[in-house]
């Protein structure tokens, strides 16, 4: 029997069955077969894509926003079929999938207002002043364009917020670039079922097919081959740091290279401060490992590292943690795979003669390290995707700064703090800001929100590119770039630079908003 | 007798002399003489710079912009030394460096401008909603912050807008970035004399020494090494295609990858339609040579590339452009490097049989190619540095299409088109903005007015990175990348983040203005 290969608006490829999904908790493969995209369905999807952009493009904001609110109701029109295909695929709970499609629409949702808000354009008019001395000066006026089609990864982690529509193809959706999306292997039917949706929408709002394609494999080539394609533009990827690295470091060879906006790995560390720790050690302890095993751990933001001054305070915070790990049950993981290099990774540190094995249980692990031995160990920093965490006993302040400085970029970075701290939280802030992409106190990691003012990125590794933000507003950004008009007569420019403002777009009027 | 290796705002390195500046007129050395940067002085450079960052980024917006008034109104009091040492090094007219000058004045001053308007931050702030179901948000606060040390590179063919004090320079220090400056071998004197400049500016200003260092060296290794140097976290390069493209290598090689801006190479088209063409065909040939010629064609946005559909009208301005380049004298080149490039490259054109020699003379070159000869050989669309242009004859409109899409990214395309054209025009754009950073009506792309609305910039190969611009306010982005703070309290928040907006920031709140 075939399997899928391909899918858009207006049709699906088959092939032979070489992959199928798995029940994530039963391990028992499930019954719907999927097959290899080959160059064949790659070349389609990339020539409908290219044939699409101009036309996608140009679109009137207001029609994409519709498109993609009107996603959004599709997917939620999926029902439990949805929901219980991500439950099976993943191993995640009902509760988790059902939020993270409310997440799923809601991002959609916000990408849609930022369409209508129209900042994203950044429209910038500078007029002519034909008297000025010694030369006048053009018309110039400035707009961001799409950078033409994207291509998408699924991840495995968020089978519904960060794949097939998730936020790195709401984002691009959103500029004006179709989307060629790979969906992850592991959730094939949950795939299928978004992309059927999308397809529909793709359908309804009368946009043309190469808008949106999807295309299965669980081979590395296809994805390579994607990345490579050079009709491709951009790429959004979240995964782990060897895949980001070797979609990077194709994009970089190609003729004309593009941007690979890759978030991949980080351990997120965690800052007990002194009076926080004081105050509240057991408390610390025991939301710690609510963070550290939410999900089984498998979170992009997971707080897999705590850096503490040694101490009496120290004391009571491990042994809430380790009370609190000692009671966490078992989860299902994603994938065998994962599972399997978690537990290669939790098994590595168990048997490390440098760590203190503080808990090791069915529900998660903490070990300690001394300062001097992390930081003769590069590959402590390193992430264990699961619930695995590593707690650095600093010696004292000093120490901990080096532990810090020593870190490589991060997504986030968290401080956990009392009044009698700030002193302390201020002396290490600029070090923060240089080491992760999000900064926070008293909460944490886990737990991204989809607003204006979010940062799903930081230095690298934690992201290929620390100017960007895969959750949020901002992310539209990372599929613009910026064009500038001179001397256009009004009605050759494009409606959103023309003086009468057609669009009702903000703009700034020789650097002044109006 | 000792040369100059290095220098910043309290002092110099000195070290066997290399190489000289030349009298570009000449060719005859100059007296001073520099030397090889080492890697004694580069570490020192980068040192100082990652000292410098934290304090220096933390300043306020307005002791920053006082700082690049300040270099400005210095650069200002170099007078005639300044002028002069430009001119004999770059073998430029006294006008065109004293209007270099003022260009490299103002955009200091444009950004003061941006630092005071306050837009560069990008502050957004998402306040807490305590009460929001399912779950709480947490108060999200967003700010630009600086990338850290920047590498300059300084152009040949800017001595001051694009080189020491230049673009670059300007949008990084304005971003809170210490700079470290590679000057050009071909104008050291210029170089030195500026970098004391900025080094007095540094100094008068209270500003840590590492804001700003200058390196000197003839040999590709210096830049290498500075592109690879940890500390150094982006790049502005303008220059030749093989030099930008082996930064971009350095850079993509490192252990932590770093944003390369090279602006490296264009032939911006210039489309003759066909009533323009009629209308004015020879005054266009004439105006196309006057754009071709000007500072011997030494301009990254030269109009190296006329694309025209066939007919008599073109013969007007074929022999418009004949008569203007016969009468067009010698120029001066920047270097004897780049005069023997340029003239190895008019006489590989004059010798290829599928070209026509349309002028070949002291003051530059026209050649013709039908569109066929052109589409048959990509290196037809290669840049020759100076004043050397190329007719592409095409049989009708979809050949000149052909043409168009063939091309490589430009950093302009220009349209030559009269009210009759517009239909044409408006069906050309699209393809335009795919091809180019910024598209013009009716006038010539040499002439980059330094504004809000500019885009210096490009796809691929005229930019390694078309999402910028290396010329105008939103230079400065380059240089940024966002920071979120999450529930950190009022008095541990930047300033730039409080409630209260100490510094009058424009702010997005909960996504609004305001």
């Amino acid at each position: 029997m075939d399997g899928l290969l391909w899918l858009n608006s207006t049709g699906m490829a088959n092939g032979p069955v070489t992959f199928h999904g798995y029940d994530a908790a039963s391990g028992v493969a499930r019954p719907r077969g999927f097959g290899e995209a080959g160059p064949g369905e790659l070349q389609r999807a990339c020539d409908l894509a290219e044939a699409a952009f101009n036309t996608y493009r140009a679109t009137l904001p207001e029609i994409r926003a519709a498109f993609l609110e009107d996603i959004g109701t599709r997917i939620m029109a999926l029902g439990d079929a949805l929901v219980n295909a991500a439950c099976a695929e993943s191993g995640l709970p009902r509760g988790r999938i059902e939020g993270e499609r409310a997440r799923t629409v809601n991002q959609l949702k916000m990408f849609a207002g930022v369409l209508r808000a129209g900042r994203w354009l950044d429209v910038r008019i500078d007029p002519s002043l034909p008297e000025r001395q010694p030369l006048p000066r053009s018309d110039l006026r400035l707009r961001n364009i799409p950078l033409g089609p994207v291509a998408v990864f699924g991840a495995s982690n968020f089978p519904l917020a960060f794949s097939v529509a998730g936020g790195d193809t709401a984002s691009a959706l959103a500029a004006g670039c179709p989307v060629v999306v790979k969906a992850h292997p592991a959730h094939p039917e949950t795939s299928a079922l978004v992309g059927e949706a999308i397809g529909a929408a793709v359908k309804a709002s009368g946009l043309p097919e190469g808008v949106f394609s999807l295309l299965f494999g669980a081979r590395h080539e296809l994805g390579g081959a994607l990345v490579a394609e050079p009709r491709i533009k951009a790429v959004g990827f979240t995964g782990s740091r060897a895949g980001g690295l070797a979609l990077c470091a194709i994009a970089a060879k190609r003729r004309e290279p593009i941007p690979v906006y890759a978030e991949m790995s980080a351990v997120n560390p965690v800052l007990l401060l002194p009076a926080a720790l004081k105050a509240r050690g057991a408390a610390l302890g025991k939301a710690f490992v609510a963070s550290l095993t939410m999900g089984a751990g498998q979170f992009c933001t997971n707080p897999g590292l705590l850096l503490a001054v040694e101490g009496e305070e120290l004391e009571d915070f491990i042994v809430a943690a380790q009370a609190a790990l000692a009671a966490a049950p078992a989860q299902t993981m994603l994938t065998a795979g994962i599972r399997a290099a978690c537990e290669r990774g939790v098994a590595a540190r168990a048997a490390d003669p440098a760590l203190t094995t503080l808990a090791n249980g069915p529900g998660g692990a903490l070990f300690a390290a001394d300062a001097a031995s992390f930081l003769a160990n590069p590959a402590l920093g390193d992430e264990i995707f699961g619930p695995a965490g590593l707690l650095v006993r600093c010696p004292d302040e000093a120490a901990r700064q080096q532990v810090l400085e020593a870190l490589e970029g991060q997504l986030t970075a968290t401080l956990h703090m009392d009044e009698a701290d700030r002193e302390l939280a201020h002396a290490l802030l600029p070090l923060l800001e240089q080491k992760a992409g999000r900064i926070l106190a008293n909460g944490w990691p886990t737990g991204v929100e989809v607003c204006n003012g979010m940062v799903h990125g930081g230095p690298f590794p934690a992201t290929s590119d620390a100017r960007s933000t895969s959750v949020g507003a901002k992310a539209i950004e990372r599929f613009l770039r910026p064009v500038c008009y001179q001397d256009l007569d009004q009605a050759l420019l494009p409606p959103e630079l023309r003086d009468e403002n057609p669009l009702g777009l903000p703009r700034l009027l020789d650097g002044v908003p109006g």
